[in-house]
């Protein structure tokens, strides 16, 4: 199995954290698929992602204190091997696990996939738990030093066979269920505890074989960010997709530091190897967190947020609850001259870069069909213009195509060799050639 | 309680950890506490400490793999606090604790004192214990990201009542053995990890409140270092004594950081606050970590150590098996002349550095006594030498009482204003006025 | 020479920085200090202090693009020693340097400060220029690496006898102007370019040997900040004040992080010895900077860093033009039982401290009188209190004096061992026990 | 103009840097290039570069002191241009620069290449030099602060239509001359002094836009390492190679360290961009230094270092004086198996890694044709293997060619899809299939 033949485009898809936190229901799950697959699929979208703490109990019962209940009820199974939790997803009852909901899932024509924390359960650990294929029990595999700063669920596991054991058993699950994506957690960003990046990155290691043990062509996602590029070689070995900043949010100070991370990994994206921008905050967000809101960011900065995701070739995974979409942000959603991008075969640059502007570049090296986005970062009108010969500067052998160029958020058409716009505040203009 | 009134001069003793590691004994400790009652108390010494995990079982049996077994067997009563494994400490039986020990020791007319980690005991966290004094359970009080790097047995305890109840009771029961000293572990060091340090300093203070609740005057040694310098002003107001370098063993590089580490704290050394240069590594040391040995330290270099940590007055804690000590070391222990040094009001200072050697002066600023010490850090034979103008420079205010000067340690008597010597490769000389 | 008798108390003063950048004159310092000697020096206000680049020429005439001219034109003599511009100073023409200047301060009861850059003028390296009192020229003294980041002048002088020169030669000079007090730039905060600290470690020393050689008691002081609370020895040793922050001005981001730094200095002050908070950016402030203005400080801001800086017992260097100074400005520099702090002998302590408060206490130990102020760093009044226990509790072996509170701001008195209060947003209450 | 096509494979050359220091000779370039002519061009060599301090007079004359003389005598036009010293170069008189000397180079086939410094004479900027090409003088183009840590000639450029002014007269002036490859110095690594990082990457940027601006292929060179990956986007735009250590001599220690750096750059390498792990301290080394020797490399390591730097395609810039070159070592310089590497298609990855081995592959992707290099880190013999399989697991979508192996050095073939062996200590086995 290539790993890089499992992502070819950029994954797209939804993912429950931003509107569910950790309470999503089964129930809540499959009105999203429907709506997926009614007004979005034909636009590529596919992926239905279950996140964080699908296996925990009572997890709604004390967020004014903890986000996640320490030393909380999880379903286990005898192999310390996490399970749906029955109250919230009803079908795994009886050992099924996620099977019956990934079914209904694909019967629409979708894909699903979960979040997974890296590591394996503490109480696996403190009770000497059985690892399935291995003579070795989990606390000898349970590293009780390497431990997620934020969730207290799991302990990181130690290299060596017996921790692959228990990867495989936990791969060989999901595959049994249909699953088709894990968002690992814990395990991408090593500056924040710099003393554990190696520890981390042998599990990617162990993942990676583990689901090439399993047989089925799993997306590997890593999370969080910031992702190192010093790194780079080694995400884009054994991973498909990896978080290059921390939780993005909907507040401008976050999306512009995003102009900054991309243009460090602008040259590290390629077909299953994808750099991620993580998830979209649209529509309505941030139910089960407490504060419910329509997002924050301002239609300028939704279009500037969707340019430069689709430019950059970030995975883009929707975080609204899709049923309470409005029409504008559905339009944002289903606009195929963006999302040609995705699904196209470019490969972009930055080309200009100052304190208030940025400009960037995607070209299809074979045909030479290309985009020039201009980017507004400061909060005035702003006129900002490139030639055509310093974005092809960037591309060393390719040849552009020619012709005249529309503007994909106006619909309007411009003729030259220097595209150039009046910008709005935190917005965007996408130029395509036609 | 004024915890600087508890420890008016830097704390002298003994510490199991050096030769015993994880596995001392009750008989191990009697032992060595005849030996010091004997031989050593006359000169100062006093303090006899039971060093890490004798709360565990099984310490001795995974050597080979593990310093600390991961998710072992520990001694611990309902409240979740810990008690002496009663294979090694049999005088522990039916809940008496360390104080049948204590009691022997306080016999000899000498100290006891016992080493704790950082916390509450994980399984108390994963059983949800109630702790004593509250009606709190563990799990609401451990932190469940709050772990040592290098120990598997505890949670960090989050600061509030109960948390600080949980300390409470620890210190009530160590305070019925008649503990006279603990030395706290993974608690003092904050550049190791940061983003905790904040997390480690109030369960320093939660500590000190937990000494002051339980009436006895405990001594609070902290480790393991480097603490940091910019936060003196807390150790100082809550501990006795902190570490000021990671652990220290017998090797020369070890030494020569550790002349750095004394020139930063050399203005925080005052009764009640004592900078710590860790244990000595003198004698027989190493056996339970499997790799028993006469300490590498040359003659020379074990004087430069002891120079150093008594002009330093730095805590001098020995890590020998006394009842091994050949009769020069023990002539180490026992010289007055640079004991005195500890017994005394010194104050002291750095008064010549580069990379090749080290001058420090110690003044008793009432009468004017003072001691210069001349460090050659390089591998051969070097001339040194100080004006006595240089050394009063240091000291503004303080009158420097007059007359000639006794090396001690080769007994020879110096006259006039220059002090100087040839001195010995990783050698010292330590000169008193006389 | 003893340096910490030159500076028993905290210096205070004025500061010519603040409103006139590069560009003070002669008749400005002059209509300063004459309002100093009539109006301020009866409450504790002596210094005058001339700052940068008084020795530059057409200081004003590219402020659009620099601060400091690059490679501009500076008044020199032949050993490479800067004076004063006569265009600025004209009582300096003929060679006469500051020493009119200075004879007309000191007329005035008043003392005579001037800034200089750490190091010896580019061009007199470049010129190969003698050193007087050396026969080694200063191409082979200046450090070609050692330069400022932010000021073209000067480079960082070689350890050695030849660099010892050049600073004595300049040292003697001022003495012979009369000079009271030198500001060193570029010479304190190490972090900033960790790798050359030594590099200025050592020129702090020359300077300190400098000043005992010229014979006069000149205060030492150093910028910027921060300075490093590792390397607080040093400072101790050889210098009377130094900066403990990077350029204060009028925000309130820059105030609240002041309490940070006073918090990690706060064991840290003695005579002699002044951890300095910077100058205070009150009554008009930045006219050569192009922004003219009533410092942006409300009332209360205004009194908290007042109260602050007293109670830690921060040097005070005024930075507005005196001479436009308010009636309600003039009464806090007017305010006996706030300025008492910086003329007495107290020494004080941080007692709480969390997100939203900070208490503060000093004490004069001898007896006992003492001043507690409550700081809310908050947005919204905020109720604080803090009882007398607690704030014993942080002076080992001091005797506190009994007696009611007086609010020195409002004046109204309190009873009774809790010191508590409303406090204004940003605000401070400070109590003075009677 | 194409950067890419300057250096379609790594640049293979001599540099005079690591024998003759800043004092290299006309005389001795010459005979360097007679020598290359004759025995190395048939195999790849092709480069002669001038190294340091070429313009500067006096180079020897302080060696014990200073590596480069503070504030020395240079040869300079009129315009701040850099000149050959006459003294050293006797053919640059009367304004002909490097150009006789290049002409004779060229003649033999062979390319001519320079060392500079990054930014503009520092006496230009003090004297207030005009910039040919502009109405603007050097002041206002040198940046005061942006001066090297370790080389006092230069100043740093600011950014701005001057400073290119600046950049492409000194290029066009090379251009005239028939520079071929320009290496320029303080330039490359950011993380030395971080906070100036953006300030040389926009030099990058000048010099490149200048050797567009002259129209010749000059090949451009960053030097010093660590080059940081974080910019690998940043110099693969600009730049044809960039050292990715500081700099490389012959102990062990620096030689263990490039394969963490080489292992960091594996994915950063393609024609026209060749990271650097710099010059190879072969033969004879450090006369001008003052400690002329053979290389302490022993043989295998030798056979390390040529391994590495020929799988991974570093450039190969030859260090030892060429006349003194003994056979062993000019037979590493002619072993075309070896150099095969270099002068061929390959792509390469490591393959394995743990502290004491590494094993890396190299493919041409198109053929199949393939290395495998296995290195012993340790200072044992050390048995190595690795598996066709997981060699090509590395390489996503090639076809690896069939056969057998040969072992390039002891000349022996081995079968099968396991390649092993038995590795000297510090040394290296390199497979070739056939």
């Amino acid at each position: 199995m290539d790993k890089n033949s499992f992502a070819l485009r950029p994954p797209m898809g939804w993912n429950s954290y931003d509107y569910y936190d950790t309470n999503v229901t089964e129930a809540d799950v499959l009105k999203n698929a429907k709506f997926m697959a009614k007004h979005l699929k034909p636009y590529g979208w596919e992926y239905i992602v279950v996140d964080i703490q699908w296996y925990a109990y009572n997890t709604a019962s004390m967020r004014d204190k903890f986000q996640y209940i320490p030393f909380g009820k999880n379903e286990m199974d005898g192999y310390g091997r996490l399970l749906p939790c029955p109250e919230k997803f009803p079908s795994s009852i009886s050992g099924q696990g996620f099977k019956p909901l990934a079914d209904q899932i694909h019967a629409m024509g979708l894909k699903f996939g979960i979040h997974i924390m890296r590591g394996i359960p503490r109480l696996a650990a403190h009770h000497h738990l059985p690892i399935l294929g291995s003579n070795v029990t989990a606390d000898m595999v349970a590293d009780p030093s390497s431990v997620c700063e934020w969730n207290p669920d799991m302990y990181g596991i130690r290299k060596g066979e017996a921790g692959q054991a228990y990867y495989n058993s936990i791969l060989e699950l999901y595959a049994s269920w249909g699953v088709d994506f894990i968002k690992v957690d814990d395990i991408c960003a090593t500056g924040f505890n710099p003393h554990r990046g190696y520890g981390r990155k042998h599990e990617v290691e162990m993942l990676h074989k583990a689901i090439e043990n399993c047989g089925r062509p799993i997306v590997l996602s890593l999370s969080p960010g910031p992702a190192t590029v010093e790194e780079s070689w080694h995400y884009t070995r054994y991973a498909n997709m990896w978080r290059i900043t921390d939780d993005f949010w909907d507040n401008w100070e976050t999306l512009l530091y995003m102009f900054d991370r991309c243009e460090k990994w602008q040259d590290h994206v390629r077909p299953g190897c994808w750099p991620d921008c993580d998830m979209l905050p649209l529509g309505r967000v941030g139910k089960h967190f407490g504060h419910e809101r329509h997002t924050h960011f301002t239609k300028d900065e939704q279009k500037t947020m969707m340019s430069l995701w689709c430019m950059f070739r970030s995975p883009l995974m929707l975080g609204a609850e899709m049923t309470l979409l409005d029409d504008w942000t559905l339009s944002l959603l289903q606009n195929r001259e963006l999302l040609h991008l995705e699904t196209g075969n470019f490969v972009s640059r930055q080309v200009l870069r100052d304190k208030k502007q940025r400009v960037w570049v995607a070209v299809d090296a074979e045909t030479g069909e290309h985009y020039v986005a201009l980017f507004n970062l400061t909060d005035a009108a702003l006129e900002i213009s490139v030639t055509l010969d310093e974005c092809k500067a960037q591309f060393s052998g390719v040849t552009f195509g020619e012709g005249n160029y529309m503007e994909i958020w106006s619909g309007e058409s411009m003729e030259g060799n220097v595209i150039h716009g009046t910008v709005a505040p935190h917005g965007a203009l996408l130029f395509h050639n036609q």
